[in-house]
């Protein structure tokens, strides 16, 4: 039984996509047991650099924690229109380096919606942010929640996948493994 | 006279930028003297692909573009909130995605509003498309307009940037020089 939760055991990066302050929580674990907090950071860029050189630092800081963490699974906050334009537009770029980055490694990325987050994590899809905040403490055993939220949140974007993923994964696994192939096609 | 021109003289990479449809226009000329047409197309990827292949494909085809004709400037329609948001997702991320390649490369950006590409190539910053699409056909001296409509915006983004750009090319040369130089630093 501990073999096969073993088995199934993955270390998912959460990515809690922006160009200020973007989240970053690594949990490791299975469904049916314990989840456990890996890391968990910010990366931030200053406003003051020019928008591409903001993606370059952005970038950077990407690879050193995808080299550090050397995750199974990428899992990407899904990225809506509530916020205003000029966020979006930072938010949606953040994302995209971080689907890009996943892509060329051929590492399984799974983009889940706020709402799926909340649901998974206290099962309610319209929780505010400090109950999400509680239910991750709670679940990853931790003293208090990170700061900044964005972190908490990539932490619940992380637990979500673990929790939702499930046996899926080694279909999302062998989908991953195809998506590498076609990309390394396409690169010919 | 000729040979200031020449020292002026500078090859443009215009991106219209878009997931689906991704316009680029090359040009080359200097404020004074006639432009000319180097080369034009769109670059295509596949709705039926996941998001980060798309993403890489685009890269993929953004580097072939980059390689074969070594601008100098790159010049990149800055995205506003005017287009859904499903659009504006993606022409963010494949702005993004050129931005990031050119910050690698220390080649300057510069970024442009759709009025201001309108202003400078018709003389209206509220012309309409088939008005763009005349001037750029007159301008580069073409029997008919590129198609897409993506390539033709390309091309116009890159005039307008010789246009506007002129004596202050070399300012913004110098400081590209400088960004690529604190890229190399963020790099360490």
């Amino acid at each position: 039984m501990s073999q096969t939760s073993n088995s199934l055991r993955q270390t998912v990066l959460g990515v809690d996509p922006g160009l200020t302050r973007c989240g970053i929580g690594v949990v490791t674990g299975a469904v049916g047991s314990p989840l456990s907090l890996v890391d968990v950071g910010v990366i931030q860029t200053s406003a003051v650099l020019p928008l591409e050189l903001r993606l370059l630092e952005l970038e950077e800081s990407l690879i050193s924690w995808f080299d550090k963490h050397q995750p199974d699974v990428i899992a990407v906050e899904r990225v809506f229109s509530q916020h205003n334009v000029r966020t979006v537009m930072g938010t949606g770029q953040a994302a995209g380096i971080a689907l890009l980055l996943a892509a060329k490694r051929g590492i399984p990325v799974v983009m889940h919606t706020p709402s799926e987050v909340k649901a998974a994590v206290t099962g309610n899809g319209r929780a505010n942010k400090s109950q999400v905040a509680d239910m991750v403490v709670r679940i990853l055993s931790l003293k208090e929640a990170p700061k900044p939220v964005d972190s908490t949140d990539a932490l619940a974007l992380a637990i979500c996948n673990i929790w939702r993923g499930g046996a899926s994964n080694k279909i999302t696994e062998a989908v991953a493994r195809e998506k590498s192939r076609i990309a390394k096609l396409v690169k010919r």
